[in-house]
Protein backbone atom coordinates (compact mmCIF):
# COMPACT_ATOMS: atom_id res chain seq x y z
CA UNK A 1 0.00 0.00 0.00
CA UNK A 2 1.27 3.44 -1.13
CA UNK A 3 1.33 5.37 2.32
CA UNK A 4 1.81 2.82 4.80
CA UNK A 5 4.89 2.90 6.33
CA UNK A 6 5.28 -0.72 7.05
CA UNK A 7 4.68 -1.76 3.39
CA UNK A 8 7.87 0.66 2.74
CA UNK A 9 9.73 -1.23 5.82
CA UNK A 10 9.01 -4.58 4.15
CA UNK A 11 10.09 -2.97 0.52
CA UNK A 12 12.81 -1.65 2.11
CA UNK A 13 12.31 1.83 0.84
CA UNK A 14 12.45 3.00 4.75
CA UNK A 15 15.30 1.54 6.44
CA UNK A 16 14.70 -0.36 9.71
CA UNK A 17 16.63 -2.86 11.77
CA UNK A 18 16.20 -6.09 10.74
CA UNK A 19 15.17 -8.92 13.10
CA UNK A 20 13.97 -11.87 11.20
CA UNK A 21 12.53 -12.91 7.83
CA UNK A 22 10.77 -15.47 5.89
CA UNK A 23 8.98 -15.64 3.02
CA UNK A 24 5.75 -14.46 4.87
CA UNK A 25 6.93 -12.03 7.59
CA UNK A 26 9.51 -8.89 8.85
CA UNK A 27 10.39 -8.51 12.34
CA UNK A 28 12.50 -5.44 13.22
CA UNK A 29 13.30 -3.14 15.66
CA UNK A 30 11.11 -0.60 16.85
CA UNK A 31 12.31 2.60 16.95
CA UNK A 32 10.24 3.75 19.81
CA UNK A 33 10.57 1.20 22.20
CA UNK A 34 8.47 1.05 25.28
CA UNK A 35 11.51 -0.70 26.72
CA UNK A 36 14.86 -2.37 25.52
CA UNK A 37 14.57 -5.10 22.79
CA UNK A 38 10.70 -4.25 21.77
CA UNK A 39 10.37 -5.38 18.33
CA UNK A 40 7.66 -5.71 15.91
CA UNK A 41 6.50 -8.18 13.64
CA UNK A 42 4.48 -7.61 10.69
CA UNK A 43 3.21 -9.48 7.53
CA UNK A 44 4.48 -8.59 4.17
CA UNK A 45 1.36 -7.27 2.71
CA UNK A 46 -0.83 -4.78 3.62
CA UNK A 47 -3.74 -6.20 5.77
CA UNK A 48 -5.02 -3.86 8.99
CA UNK A 49 -5.67 -6.08 11.64
CA UNK A 50 -6.46 -9.60 12.77
CA UNK A 51 -9.81 -10.23 10.83
CA UNK A 52 -8.17 -9.04 7.46
CA UNK A 53 -5.04 -10.79 7.18
CA UNK A 54 -5.19 -13.85 5.09
CA UNK A 55 -4.99 -17.16 6.97
CA UNK A 56 -1.59 -17.99 5.15
CA UNK A 57 0.52 -14.82 6.47
CA UNK A 58 -1.28 -14.86 10.27
CA UNK A 59 0.26 -18.70 10.47
CA UNK A 60 3.30 -17.22 10.31
CA UNK A 61 3.14 -14.30 12.61
CA UNK A 62 3.14 -16.90 16.04
CA UNK A 63 5.66 -19.52 15.00
CA UNK A 64 8.05 -15.90 14.64
CA UNK A 65 7.41 -14.66 17.67
CA UNK A 66 7.75 -18.32 18.88
CA UNK A 67 11.87 -17.84 17.80
CA UNK A 68 12.11 -14.21 18.27
CA UNK A 69 11.18 -14.70 22.01
CA UNK A 70 13.60 -17.80 22.71
CA UNK A 71 16.51 -15.68 21.21
CA UNK A 72 15.22 -12.96 23.96
CA UNK A 73 15.50 -14.72 26.45
CA UNK A 74 19.05 -15.98 25.65
CA UNK A 75 20.66 -12.98 24.91
CA UNK A 76 18.49 -9.82 27.08
CA UNK A 77 18.14 -10.37 31.06
CA UNK A 78 14.42 -10.37 30.68
CA UNK A 79 12.12 -12.21 33.21
CA UNK A 80 9.14 -11.71 30.28
CA UNK A 81 7.73 -11.31 27.72
CA UNK A 82 4.50 -9.08 26.73
CA UNK A 83 2.70 -9.99 23.61
CA UNK A 84 1.02 -7.45 22.18
CA UNK A 85 -1.36 -7.30 19.04
CA UNK A 86 -3.86 -4.05 18.27
CA UNK A 87 -6.48 -3.89 16.22
CA UNK A 88 -8.37 -0.74 15.43
CA UNK A 89 -8.06 3.05 16.98
CA UNK A 90 -10.18 2.51 19.95
CA UNK A 91 -7.00 0.12 21.07
CA UNK A 92 -3.93 2.51 20.28
CA UNK A 93 -3.62 0.72 16.79
CA UNK A 94 -1.58 3.51 15.30
CA UNK A 95 0.17 2.32 12.30
CA UNK A 96 -2.96 0.46 10.10
CA UNK A 97 -0.69 -2.50 9.25
CA UNK A 98 -1.24 -5.21 11.27
CA UNK A 99 1.85 -5.36 13.86
CA UNK A 100 2.61 -7.74 16.89
CA UNK A 101 4.76 -6.74 19.71
CA UNK A 102 6.78 -8.40 21.51
CA UNK A 103 8.05 -6.52 24.48
CA UNK A 104 10.73 -8.21 26.84
CA UNK A 105 10.29 -7.06 30.68
CA UNK A 106 12.39 -6.99 33.88
CA UNK A 107 11.45 -7.10 37.25
CA UNK A 108 11.96 -2.95 37.75
CA UNK A 109 11.07 -1.99 34.44
CA UNK A 110 8.22 0.09 34.94
CA UNK A 111 4.34 -1.11 34.75
CA UNK A 112 3.45 -1.18 30.92
CA UNK A 113 -0.20 0.42 29.43
CA UNK A 114 -1.94 -1.13 26.69
CA UNK A 115 -4.07 1.06 24.98
CA UNK A 116 -1.48 4.69 25.37
CA UNK A 117 1.57 5.67 25.32
CA UNK A 118 3.96 8.05 23.79
CA UNK A 119 6.22 7.34 20.98
CA UNK A 120 9.34 8.43 22.27
CA UNK A 121 12.13 7.64 19.86
CA UNK A 122 15.20 5.71 21.37
CA UNK A 123 18.62 5.64 21.11
CA UNK A 124 19.07 3.95 17.43
CA UNK A 125 22.90 2.64 18.51
CA UNK A 126 21.46 1.26 21.26
CA UNK A 127 18.06 -0.02 19.34
CA UNK A 128 21.10 -1.52 16.64
CA UNK A 129 22.78 -2.91 19.14
CA UNK A 130 19.87 -5.09 20.97
CA UNK A 131 18.72 -6.60 17.56
CA UNK A 132 21.61 -7.62 16.25
CA UNK A 133 22.17 -9.35 19.84
CA UNK A 134 18.44 -10.85 19.63
CA UNK A 135 18.73 -11.81 15.43
CA UNK A 136 22.25 -13.40 16.50
CA UNK A 137 20.63 -15.43 18.66
CA UNK A 138 18.31 -16.79 16.47
CA UNK B 1 -0.99 -30.45 34.83
CA UNK B 2 -2.70 -31.26 38.53
CA UNK B 3 -2.76 -28.00 40.34
CA UNK B 4 -3.40 -25.69 37.09
CA UNK B 5 -6.61 -24.11 37.06
CA UNK B 6 -6.46 -24.03 33.24
CA UNK B 7 -5.97 -27.89 32.64
CA UNK B 8 -9.24 -28.12 35.16
CA UNK B 9 -11.14 -25.74 32.74
CA UNK B 10 -10.02 -27.95 29.71
CA UNK B 11 -11.06 -31.18 31.29
CA UNK B 12 -14.50 -29.91 32.89
CA UNK B 13 -13.63 -30.45 36.40
CA UNK B 14 -13.90 -26.73 36.71
CA UNK B 15 -16.68 -25.31 34.96
CA UNK B 16 -16.32 -22.13 32.61
CA UNK B 17 -18.78 -20.35 29.82
CA UNK B 18 -17.18 -21.96 26.65
CA UNK B 19 -16.86 -19.68 23.34
CA UNK B 20 -14.89 -21.96 21.13
CA UNK B 21 -12.64 -24.89 20.88
CA UNK B 22 -11.29 -27.36 18.40
CA UNK B 23 -8.83 -30.69 18.70
CA UNK B 24 -6.10 -28.10 20.01
CA UNK B 25 -7.65 -25.03 21.43
CA UNK B 26 -10.32 -24.04 24.16
CA UNK B 27 -11.63 -20.71 24.44
CA UNK B 28 -14.05 -18.97 26.92
CA UNK B 29 -15.07 -16.02 29.09
CA UNK B 30 -12.70 -14.53 31.45
CA UNK B 31 -14.72 -14.48 34.78
CA UNK B 32 -12.95 -11.08 35.89
CA UNK B 33 -12.70 -9.21 32.66
CA UNK B 34 -11.39 -5.51 32.37
CA UNK B 35 -13.71 -5.13 29.45
CA UNK B 36 -17.46 -6.85 28.29
CA UNK B 37 -16.42 -9.40 26.18
CA UNK B 38 -12.74 -10.38 27.49
CA UNK B 39 -11.99 -13.51 26.79
CA UNK B 40 -9.57 -16.21 26.71
CA UNK B 41 -7.97 -18.73 24.20
CA UNK B 42 -5.83 -21.50 25.70
CA UNK B 43 -4.09 -25.12 24.11
CA UNK B 44 -5.39 -28.32 25.62
CA UNK B 45 -2.21 -29.05 26.74
CA UNK B 46 -0.58 -27.59 29.62
CA UNK B 47 1.94 -25.16 28.37
CA UNK B 48 3.06 -22.64 30.32
CA UNK B 49 4.23 -19.96 27.66
CA UNK B 50 4.85 -18.91 24.42
CA UNK B 51 8.28 -20.64 24.17
CA UNK B 52 6.82 -23.83 25.51
CA UNK B 53 3.90 -24.41 23.83
CA UNK B 54 4.13 -27.03 21.20
CA UNK B 55 4.39 -25.99 17.14
CA UNK B 56 0.80 -27.64 16.67
CA UNK B 57 -0.88 -26.34 19.53
CA UNK B 58 0.81 -22.77 18.85
CA UNK B 59 -0.48 -22.38 15.23
CA UNK B 60 -3.97 -23.29 16.32
CA UNK B 61 -3.80 -19.84 18.63
CA UNK B 62 -3.82 -17.14 15.93
CA UNK B 63 -7.05 -18.89 13.57
CA UNK B 64 -9.37 -19.37 16.55
CA UNK B 65 -8.23 -15.50 17.74
CA UNK B 66 -9.24 -14.40 14.18
CA UNK B 67 -12.83 -16.49 14.46
CA UNK B 68 -13.81 -14.66 17.26
CA UNK B 69 -12.53 -11.62 17.09
CA UNK B 70 -15.23 -11.87 13.16
CA UNK B 71 -17.68 -12.63 16.07
CA UNK B 72 -17.07 -9.60 18.99
CA UNK B 73 -17.20 -7.10 15.67
CA UNK B 74 -20.89 -8.63 14.42
CA UNK B 75 -21.87 -9.12 18.28
CA UNK B 76 -20.37 -6.28 20.65
CA UNK B 77 -20.83 -2.55 20.00
CA UNK B 78 -17.08 -2.53 19.86
CA UNK B 79 -14.70 -0.19 17.52
CA UNK B 80 -11.20 -2.49 18.87
CA UNK B 81 -9.96 -5.32 19.96
CA UNK B 82 -6.52 -5.73 21.82
CA UNK B 83 -4.81 -9.03 21.84
CA UNK B 84 -2.54 -9.71 24.60
CA UNK B 85 -0.45 -12.69 25.86
CA UNK B 86 1.94 -12.50 28.82
CA UNK B 87 4.78 -14.61 29.39
CA UNK B 88 6.10 -14.54 33.09
CA UNK B 89 5.54 -13.16 36.18
CA UNK B 90 7.03 -9.55 35.36
CA UNK B 91 4.79 -9.19 32.54
CA UNK B 92 1.81 -9.98 34.71
CA UNK B 93 1.05 -13.77 33.99
CA UNK B 94 -0.93 -14.80 36.77
CA UNK B 95 -1.63 -18.39 35.64
CA UNK B 96 1.08 -19.95 34.50
CA UNK B 97 -0.38 -22.05 31.14
CA UNK B 98 -0.65 -20.00 28.07
CA UNK B 99 -3.53 -17.92 27.64
CA UNK B 100 -4.25 -15.02 24.72
CA UNK B 101 -6.68 -12.44 25.64
CA UNK B 102 -9.02 -10.97 23.24
CA UNK B 103 -10.44 -7.62 25.10
CA UNK B 104 -12.70 -5.71 22.80
CA UNK B 105 -12.62 -1.83 23.61
CA UNK B 106 -15.15 0.87 23.03
CA UNK B 107 -13.99 4.52 22.30
CA UNK B 108 -15.35 5.78 25.91
CA UNK B 109 -13.85 2.77 27.80
CA UNK B 110 -11.37 3.47 30.18
CA UNK B 111 -7.55 3.06 28.91
CA UNK B 112 -6.09 -0.40 29.81
CA UNK B 113 -3.06 -1.41 31.46
CA UNK B 114 -0.78 -4.28 29.86
CA UNK B 115 1.20 -5.70 33.27
CA UNK B 116 -1.29 -4.41 35.77
CA UNK B 117 -5.16 -5.08 36.65
CA UNK B 118 -6.99 -5.75 39.06
CA UNK B 119 -9.02 -9.25 38.93
CA UNK B 120 -12.26 -8.34 39.48
CA UNK B 121 -15.60 -10.53 39.22
CA UNK B 122 -17.88 -9.50 36.38
CA UNK B 123 -21.62 -10.45 36.46
CA UNK B 124 -22.03 -13.75 35.82
CA UNK B 125 -24.89 -13.56 33.94
CA UNK B 126 -23.65 -10.78 31.65
CA UNK B 127 -20.96 -12.77 31.40
CA UNK B 128 -22.83 -15.72 30.06
CA UNK B 129 -25.01 -13.39 27.88
CA UNK B 130 -22.21 -11.98 26.05
CA UNK B 131 -19.98 -14.95 25.70
CA UNK B 132 -23.58 -16.66 24.12
CA UNK B 133 -23.85 -14.06 21.98
CA UNK B 134 -20.25 -14.40 20.59
CA UNK B 135 -20.56 -18.10 20.51
CA UNK B 136 -23.52 -17.70 18.41
CA UNK B 137 -21.67 -15.63 15.94
CA UNK B 138 -18.83 -18.30 14.91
Amino acid sequence: MEDCIFCKIVAGTIPSVKIYENDKVFAFADINPILEGHSLIIPKIHAENLWEIPDDYLKEIHPASKTIARAMLKTLNCSGIACLQLNGRSVNQVVMHYHFHLIPRKEADPELSMTKWDLIPGDMNKIKQIAEAIAGAI
